[in-house]
């Protein structure tokens, strides 16, 4: 590994179990990245900075997570012309994730976030990765073959169901 | 009139039907207001600065309104340690008002916005009111006879009703 | 402290967990507080007589808590001409919160009442301190203080994640 | 028709068009009413005086229509023993009718309001006729009749599509 | 105790536990009650037996409860010139309440069900009595009774957390 | 066309425009169906009687549509061992549809509705046509016939898009 | 048993638990099924070809159960004539179940899927059942069967909380 | 212009005036599109196609527009290692867009779709703007230019309202 391509933000450590999963996703295809903490409410000033130096910095993509009123990726939006992939976090005081999702999807014309699904962590490294896949073929190849793996999961997944039968894995299950 | 004492802000243009609700019933109130655009995705610097610079130009309050994901109050809220009063506003692109509202009003601990209803800027209006009433006898005292005024309404509506019946009512709206 | 500023109420003994919340924070920057139970639907008397006569007892706030159909803070908040800070619940019978908070934010034109995030007691502390603050400089001090910390403490979580890196921090969790 | 038995109170005369479907479903069932307006947010004491003095004048049931936070019924049903209908009205300002209905049903334990429909104030009116109706033969009796008429419209209008064909009853509706 | 009044109806014994505190209540305010299962959807046969003799029988008020696609409270009515109260369940397997909620509450113009709170029984039970109280002056009085111990309850607890005071009262809660 | 295998039904004459469509669809694919009304809230002997002699009298899927509070799909459910397919149907007093799709989806263990989209009687059309396409090979083949006319336009319609250029097409709708 | 007539499929093992409740229903009515596993994001070829041979191979129905953006149901729909039944699973990352619900429900025209209840796997297969029984007397006669024991089950229950009464049942759940 | 870097598909010409936002913004920012019909429920073979030749073919990004049960989105990414963006619709039979936005920012970890807002094809069109950006100075220069644009319009709409007042505005909107 080498440069840093991905930048990913939270608002606090209390979103890292969450948003580290981008993290693993990304270094398991060999994707370097940067993980730090950005609040838009509490650090605003910080937050402008990283926006606005990212580019220059050698990043290529930002992910950002919050939860609730969740400004931190829109914001980073408005400050860089990078992709801004945001992941709504069902945070502790969120209202079921609604706030969360809604604040990062609904973003008004002409300044996107790319959004994922509520928790969606490795989802957001996944398109990342396939953003940088696109301009980079051996990326392209770890994201075919990471497919490949879970396509062969499910094959197992359904082989053994259908060697074992239904009632033996429910009975597994309990 | 004279100190400026409101700030009114908006995303864009086609939030003021709305928004300047908040401004007709201040100035009714005797309070002076200044009405400008603060976009938090289209002009960054622009919103640091009004915020940063609100309390230090003598402002007492905020009122910012904006729709879908909302960023305004709160960005705004993060910049100063005035009141922020959050407008959600039902813009075109939103669903149904409820990206609105909850990206003003679930803001984490810390960093309040204070939410009226949505389109609510006249009620933006008179919390702003509120809090200088409570301060200023003068406003205090014009809030009272607003309230007077609002129960006269309703008590003369209440009458005419009675007397002509319901029925007559009825058929006078038609 | 001294003359007691902002009024906290509530409907129950058992929405005191979340509203205690907001006298903290209150009583940590220095604003006296008085914390009682009232109810809209158990006792309209001792509500409309809180109401009335809290302006003429010096409050400059008043801050009320409620859950499920939320009717204490809009009803106040017609008894007074104080800015009323409404704090939505989300006590046992609530519908995951939405009743608390629509029955509480959308208050009909005329009738405001500033409402924070579900179970954000603390914002509406704060929201009473900027109020106060808009025209104390101590507490504008306090305030901005406030906030300084706020910042200080993402700092330092930034700066320990960092250092760390996000491997450790997430085996930190576990 | 003789002594009035059945309250219908409004927030506003625009609340009439909806509201005066109780008045007139319970006048054609013989049921007489009288029909006003009261606000709990604009007339607060007049809310009270009215919820305090219904039984004493001989009412057996109120209904009780508002839209957004509707606090008007459940308000009234904190002022009386009498049995409380509430009909949520989707006002202008509502959001689609949510807050309306949910600030009306989700009332406290201790402090019912039977509610209706959204817009469901000939519902209401029903019910007021069915509570009379238990205690009154010849009310029940109409309300008897009611439901026969209602059972006759279906059957005639399922004769009529069967014998036409719902293609000819298609091109009706053109 | 004597003559059956109210019948209280539910789809199966696992509602008991909800609404057996609409039994309990009306048993306190002297009101006899019958308590069994119907099932609109495993029995129709019983049901439409139960609905169309209820009146015949002596019942003043039928309080039916039902979960998820809750068709009893509706069918019922549809079967009775009684007052029907409904109380929506939030069952094992209701979305979050809303199904058990909307498809009693948005009964037809024609066919009304008094609609409570969700698991609001205990509600349910005091419209009842409410109902019957409309005509019977010694369950009026105890119904005032109730509400005036409700006003008690809240009394006594805001003297003890004001005696004691707000932090006293927070440690006791843990 | 012969002998009727499909019952289509709903509440009221207003249900048609909605429900022809799959009368329309079955006729179509030459499937004999038979419409009329019933309703479950205002003729509930004609509803027995028509779930209980349905299987009897040779049909073999019943079609459902109501909206609101929407019974009629699972109460005749109740009371046949045919399938049954519920149309949610968007009426005028529904709230957004959510009431109608509810309480139509959300049946009980034991008593299922097939349920489709809002207002989507063609689909319910359809599910009867493959039911009974599952036994008879004629009516299969016409399903598969009507899938490839749903191919062929979209086919075409790319066709149309590729030729003309999206600008053209776009021209086009204003 | 011999003859598969009912294909059961799911997303991943992790559905089994909910989706077994399908397989055990049909066994009961001694129809024959096969359980296995199908991803349409995972295995698309896989899914294609399931879809594309199951009329072929005999089946009468398809079972699909899924979670989240829920496409397997209604992609399989596509590639079939047979009849789907779609099951929407409250999986660990669906917001408390709506994307599941409306990402299966909410079909286009054309396309349908026949849509059960949250988690109502057990409603799918039975009305697999009642789609064979339709033109298959033995399982039309098991159907039967089945719902009489449903109603005896529930006169059974009444039977027993009338004879020891509410209260004595209240006990036993404690 | 010239080699097609971005492929934008929707469901049906219906979807072109949403859709076609997506196309203009590209071109304007000299990226050039192939845009074309492709419906994962009509014509699975040819989505199928289209998403396994996508990255073959040269696509660096696919755009893909869906209302209702939207799985075009998903399933084409089920298909490709490019990254997909998805664009809700608010579709004629969509239950206000709630529909759209879950089937396609719901996805499986695995197979990540980046959703914008409701109708957000600009923005779509935005985010496959920075994609292709974050490797090409030219784009990322364009996007810059782009983002000035917006600053400077709102800047000329602030001074727009300053200098003429909120008032006369105001009217300018009558």
């Amino acid at each position: 590994m080498s440069k840093v391509q991905v930048g990913i933000i939270m608002v606090s450590q209390s979103d890292l179990p969450v948003m580290s999963e981008a993290a693993e996703i990304l270094e398991d295809l060999n994707i370097s990245v940067e993980v730090t903490i950005v609040s838009a409410h509490r650090t605003p000033d910080r937050m402008v900075e990283y926006g606005r130096k990212a580019a220059g910095r050698g990043l290529k993509v930002i992910i950002a997570g919050a939860g609730g009123a969740a400004h931190l990726p829109g914001m980073v939006a408005s400050l860089t012309t990078l992709p801004v992939i945001g992941v709504p976090i069902k945070s502790r005081n969120s209202i079921d994730g609604w706030d969360s999702v809604l604040s990062i999807l609904q973003m008004p014309a002409g300044v996107p976030v790319a959004t994922v699904a509520l928790d969606g962590a490795k989802n957001a490294g996944l398109i990342a990765a396939q953003i940088i896949g696109a301009f980079d073929e051996k990326v392209s190849k770890a994201m075919a073959d990471y497919k490949e793996g879970l396509k062969k999961k499910v094959l197992d997944s359904a082989t053994e169901l259908e060697n074992k039968g239904w009632k033996a894995r429910k009975i597994g299950f309990q």
